[in-house]
C-alpha cells in the first residue's frame, strides 16, 4: 500500500481506484486481474477499493461486510459498508474528499464505458479529473499471476443445438438493423456462445479470454496463441472466423477507418479497449447475443431436460448419503455437504465442473445469502434447524443452479412457518401466466406478495437468466423488482429463469427455494399470447417442514403434481439409496 | 390545408408537425392552442398532425381510431393508426419521407424538452433540420380564439391543509438539494398546488394559465393582468410572490444571469419557453412539487374520505334513478346517464365541477376505455347487458374518479364471468401489502394475475395518482407494467391512485370497476415498513353480476366488509329512494 501511494505521488494522481473486475468484465476473475484482493486482502468476489495519501477504503455490499471486517482488520484499510443509510457511495466520496485540479487514476482497461461515462459527469462536475490509462497497481505488483491458459474446445452437436453460421447470421442481421459495420465483443459468455467454443480459463463459468471483432464477412478472433487447437482453427475459417493473438485488439481497433460505425454495448466493453478505436462512431446498444442466447430452442430446451433429471439424480444419492449419516450420528460439515454433493454431480453423464461455490449453510449461516463455507470457518450440521443448499453444475447439456432447504432434527414452528411462506410464493411464480413481453421486472411481485402480505420480504432478486452450459447468470430478464422495465428485459418464450424466492433472519436460520424454469407458450386468446413457466428442475422440495395448513388447494395441488414428474423422471435413473429417498421424499402431502 | 401548405413553402419548411399541446403540456388545452383539431377537424383530446407538400397524416392511438376514421372522411388527411403493426410512428415516418437538408417546422412553444430533444437527435441522423421558431399555423388561422381569462380564486383552508409558505419551503429545500437558483414551473398543476390558487381556464382542471419562476426570496408569478382580484395579490405578495403579465415570462428568462442554475423538468417545459434563456444552465429534474402534491397529509386524507362520502351518496341518488326509470320502462340514452349524475353531483357540499368529461358506455359502447356519448352518436340503454359508468367531480375537499358496471335486464353468463375476473383483480391490488418505496409499477403484475390465468388482459395501466382538488391525472406513481422503474414513481405513503383493472370485448361490451385508493403505513416489521391500500371511495360495487363460486373466501370477505363500510359511511347522507338503494346493493353475498 506504501508503494501504491507511492506510484501515485509520482503519477500526479490524489488518488486511485481499484474495482473488482477484468477487461471482460466477467463474474469471475482470473487472479491476474484480482489487484483488489492483492492489495486489501480481503477476498470476497465484489467490492471496489479507493485509496488516497491518507485514506484507503473498500466499498462492498452487504454479503460480505462480516467477512470484509475480518479479513481487514490490521491493513489500514476502512471497511465502506455500501448501501448502509450513513454511508456516501463511491462516487459521492471522492466528490467530497477531492478538489478542484485533483485527479483520480482507474485501469480503464477494466472499467465499463457506462460506469467510465457516469463516473466522468460525476467529477467535472467538481473539477476532479479521471485518468483512464495509467496502472499505478502493476508496477508494484511484483509477483502478479499471469494470464490462464487452459485450451479452448468446441461445444459439438448433439449438444450444440445452432451452427457457428446460424449464430453469425443472426448477429450480422442485428447489426445490419442497427447499421453497424463492425461489432466488438468483449464478453467471454457472449464470445463462447456466437462461436460453440468453449474453455476453463476462469473458475465454474465455461469460457475463455478473447475480443471478436465482427464484420459482414468474417469474424476476428483474439484468444492468446496455441489455445486453440490446428483442426479446430481449420474449422473456425471454414466459418470465416480468422485468429489473431490476445493482444492484436488493440492494433486492429487502432487500424479501423475513420468513421466505422462500430456496434458495443457500453455494458460490457471497457472504455480501456474502446480507447484505441477514437475515430469509430459508436453505435450504443446491447449485445445482440445477450437476447439470442438468452432463447433456448427446442432442442436446447430438450437437452436441458435431460441434464436436469441428471443433476436431480445426483442430488437423490447426496440427500440419502445425508439422511443417512444424520441417522448414524456421523458428524458432517457444511464442507462435507460440498464434497460429497459434488462428488455425486461428478459422476453423471455430461458434467464439466460446478456452475459456481457451493453454498452449505446451516441455521445462521443459510442466513447470509452469498456464504461460503472455509476450511477455516464452517459449521457442524447437527442439533435441530434448517441447513441451506444452493449449488449447481456445467453440464455439456446444459447449466444447472438449484437451492434446496432441509430439515436437521427438529425445526421450530417459526421456521416451518417461514419455510412455508417461502414456498408459498416460490410456487406464485411457478404457476404464474403472463402475456409474452411482460416486463421480467413486474413478475417479481407476483412472487413476493405472499410474504409481503406477513411483512416479510428478501433483499435479493427472485429470478436471473441461466445460460446453456454457459454463465449460471445471465441477462438479458431480470426477476426483480428494481430492475429497469427496458424492452429488452421483457420475458420471452424460452427464455430460461431462476426461481428463488427466499427469507433471511440474520444471526438465525435462512431459506430459499429454487428451481429453474423455462418460459413456454400456454395459451393464445383474443387478449394475445400468454406465457407460463414450465419448472425444469427436478429434485423433491422437502415437504417435512411444509405447514400444510397454510396451503391453499391450488398450492397443494402444484407441489404434488410437481413430485409426481420429479419421481417419475428420476425413477430410471437412481437406484439403491437414492432411490429409496426419491420415493419417500416425493410422497404427496 | 391549402393555405398552412403556401405558409410552409413561404418558410422553406418541407413539413410541419401539430402536436395537441399547449405552452403548459397540460392535458386539456384551451381552444387558442387547438391547432391540430381546428386543422384536421378531429375532435379527439389526443393526436399529431403532420402535413407536407403532397401528405396529410394525423397519428392517433386505438382509442380514437373509430371517430378519426369518421372526422377525417373526405379531409384528405391519412388516418395513421398510432401503434398498429405496420404504421410507422411520426418520426420514423419523417426519417424515411423527408431527406438531407430538409426542414421539419414545430411549434417550440407547445413541445416539451425532452420530446424535442428526441426528435433533434432522430431527425440529425438522416440530416433533417427541426425548426421550432415559426408557427406556420398561425398565420393561417384568421379567427383562432383568444386564451381564457376565468378569474384565479383562492384554495381556503380547511379545505387548503398546507400553507403557501410551507409549500414553498419544501420546494427551495428541493431546489438547494438539487443546486439550483431558480427553478421555472410551466405546469398549471404544479403552480396551482405550489401557491394554494385554483382557477377554471380549462374544462375539469381547476387550473389558471400561468408561468412561475421561483428563486430562494420571490415567486414571479406570469399571469394575464386582471385574473388575480387585489385582495388576493396583496395575500400572495404577503408571501413574497410578484405578479408579472403572463407575457413577461420570456423577457424575464432572457435577463437571467449567464451561468444561472435553473432547475426545470424536461417534460414538463417546452423548448420554446427554455429558447428564452440560452444562457442558463439547465438541472434537469422532475418537478420538485410533483412528488409533495402526490404526498397527501392526514388533512387532505380526512378531507378526501368527507369528499368520498358525498360524491358516493351522488352516486346513490343517481342509481336509485337510473333503476326506477329502468323498472318503469322509460327510455335512458347514455347522455340521460350523465346529465342525471352531474346533477346529483352538483347538489353535494363543496362541488366545483366535474373533474372530466363523463363516460357512459352501453354494451359495445363501454368497450372503447375512452368512449364519449355525444348528442349525434349514443346508444338507448335498454335490453340486456353492461352499462360502464366512469365519472367524478371536483370538490373543495377533493378529486374523485370512479368507474361502475351495473346489469341492464339479464346479463349473458359470460358478461357475468368478465365481471367477476375483473372485479376479482380489483380486489387482489385494494388488499396487496408491500414494502415502503416499492416501484409502482410492479403492482400492476398483482392485479392482473387473476385475469391473466384465464388469457385475458387490458391495454391501460391499472392506476394514475389522482390530485387534491386538482387534476385527476398526476403523477408520478403510475401502477402500470410499462411505466419505467424510476425512483420518483416508487409507492410512498399518502398517495392517492385509482384502482381501475378492466376489460374490453371489442364491439361486445366493456368492464372496469375503479376506485381510488390512499396508500397507508399498516406494518412495520424486521424486514421494513410495509404499505397497504386504504380504500377511499364509496359506493357499491353491484353484486348481480358477482359469480360467487368463483370468489374465494378472502375475496369475499373483502367485498362484504367493503360493502359493510359503504352501508355504514353513505347512510347518514342519503335518503328516500337512494337510501333504499344503498340498503340493497349493500347486502353481504
Amino acid at each position: 500500500m506504501a508503494a501504491l501511494r507511492g506510484q501515485l505521488a509520482l503519477a500526479g494522481l490524489q488518488a486511485c481506484l481499484v474495482p473488482t473486475a477484468d477487461p471482460h468484465l466477467s463474474e469471475y476473475l482470473p487472479q491476474h486481474w484480482n489487484a483488489r484482493a492483492w492489495l486489501s486482502g480481503f477476498s470476497g468476489s465484489a467490492g471496489s477499493l479507493l485509496v488516497t495519501a491518507d485514506f484507503a477504503g473498500l466499498w462492498t455490499d452487504s454479503r460480505y461486510w462480516v467477512q470484509a471486517e475480518s479479513q481487514l482488520r490490521g491493513s489500514g484499510i476502512t471497511l465502506m459498508r455500501a448501501g448502509a443509510p450513513d454511508v456516501p457511495d463511491m462516487l459521492d466520496w471522492v466528490r467530497d474528499h477531492l478538489g478542484r485540479g485533483d485527479r483520480l487514476g482507474v485501469d480503464g482497461r477494466v472499467m465499463d464505458r457506462a460506469a467510465t461515462l457516469r463516473w466522468q459527469s460525476g467529477l467535472d462536475k467538481v473539477g476532479v479529473g479521471l485518468v483512464l490509462n495509467l496502472d499505478p497497481v502493476d508496477a508494484v505488483w511484483a509477483d502478479r499471476p499471469g494470464l490462464p491458459t487452459a485450451p479452448v474446445y468446441e461445444h459439438l452437436p448433439p449438444h450444440a443445438c445452432r451452427t457457428r453460421a446460424d449464430n453469425l447470421t443472426a448477429v450480422r442481421a442485428a447489426m445490419q438493423a442497427l447499421g453497424a459495420d463492425l461489432h466488438l465483443l468483449s464478453t467471454l459468455d457472449d464470445i463462447a456462445w456466437l462461436l460453440n467454443l468453449r474453455g476453463a480459463d476462469v473458475d465454474y463459468n465455461p469460457v475463455f479470454l478473447a475480443h471478436a471483432l465482427i464484420d459482414g464477412q468474417q469474424v476476428r478472433l483474439y484468444v492468446a496463441p496455441g489455445k486453440i487447437p490446428v483442426d479446430l482453427a481449420d474449422r473456425l475459417a471454414a466459418d470465416g472466423v480468422v485468429l489473431r493473438d490476445y493482444t492484436a485488439v488493440a492494433a486492429d481497433l487502432a487500424a479501423l477507418d475513420a468513421g466505422v460505425r462500430l456496434l458495443i454495448d457500453p455494458a460490457r466493453v471497457t472504455a480501456g479497449t474502446l480507447s484505441h478505436a477514437p475515430q469509430a462512431r459508436l453505435i450504443e446498444s446491447i449485445n445482440p447475443s445477450q437476447l439470442l442466447k438468452s432463447i433456448k430452442n427446442a432442442a436446447e430446451a430438450a437437452n436441458i431436460r435431460d441434464t436436469m433429471a441428471q443433476d436431480g439424480a445426483a442430488l437423490c444419492e447426496f440427500f440419502a448419503w445425508f439422511e443417512a449419516a444424520q441417522a448414524a450420528g456421523e458428524p458432517v460439515t457444511e464442507i462435507d455437504v460440498d464434497t460429497h454433493l459434488s462428488a455425486a454431480r461428478a459422476r453423471r453423464p455430461g458434467f464439466v465442473s460446478l456452475s459456481f461455490a457451493t453454498i452449505a449453510g446451516f441455521n445462521a449461516n443459510g442466513a447470509m445469502p452469498h456464504y461460503r463455507a472455509t476450511e477455516t470457518h464452517h459449521a457442524l450440521v447437527r442439533g435441530d434447524g434448517l441447513l441451506l443448499i444452493d449449488s449447481g453444475g456445467q453440464y455439456l447439456g446444459g447449466t444447472t443452479d438449484i437451492t434446496r432447504v432441509v430439515p436437521v432434527g427438529t425445526p421450530s414452528t417459526a421456521q416451518r412457518a417461514d419455510y412455508t411462506a417461502v414456498l408459498q410464493a416460490h410456487i406464485a411464480l411457478a404457476r404464474v401466466q403472463f402475456p409474452v413481453d411482460t416486463p421480467s421486472s413486474v413478475l417479481d411481485a407476483v412472487a413476493r406478495t405472499p410474504l409481503w402480505r406477513r411483512g416479510l420480504d428478501y433483499g435479493h432478486g427472485t429470478g436471473h437468466g441461466v445460460g446453456y452450459f454457459l454463465n449460471v447468470h445471465e441477462g438479458p430478464q431480470s426477476i426483480s423488482v428494481r430492475s429497469h422495465a427496458r424492452p429488452h428485459q421483457d420475458m420471452k418464450a424460452g427464455m430460461l429463469t431462476s426461481n428463488e424466492p427466499g427469507l433471511y433472519r440474520d444471526g438465525h436460520w435462512g431459506i430459499r427455494i429454487e428451481n429453474l424454469v423455462l418460459a413456454v407458450p400456454v395459451a393464445q386468446t383474443a387478449f394475445g399470447s400468454f406465457l407460463g413457466f414450465e419448472t425444469v428442475t427436478l429434485c423433491p422440495i422437502d415437504t417435512r417442514c411444509v405447514v400444510r395448513e397454510l396451503l391453499s388447494s391450488d398450492e397443494l395441488d402444484w407441489l404434488n403434481g410437481y413430485h409426481e414428474q420429479v419421481r417419475e423422471r428420476l425413477l430410471p435413473l437412481v437406484d439403491g439409496p437414492a432411490r429409496d429417498w426419491l420415493l419417500t421424499r416425493t410422497e404427496p402431502v
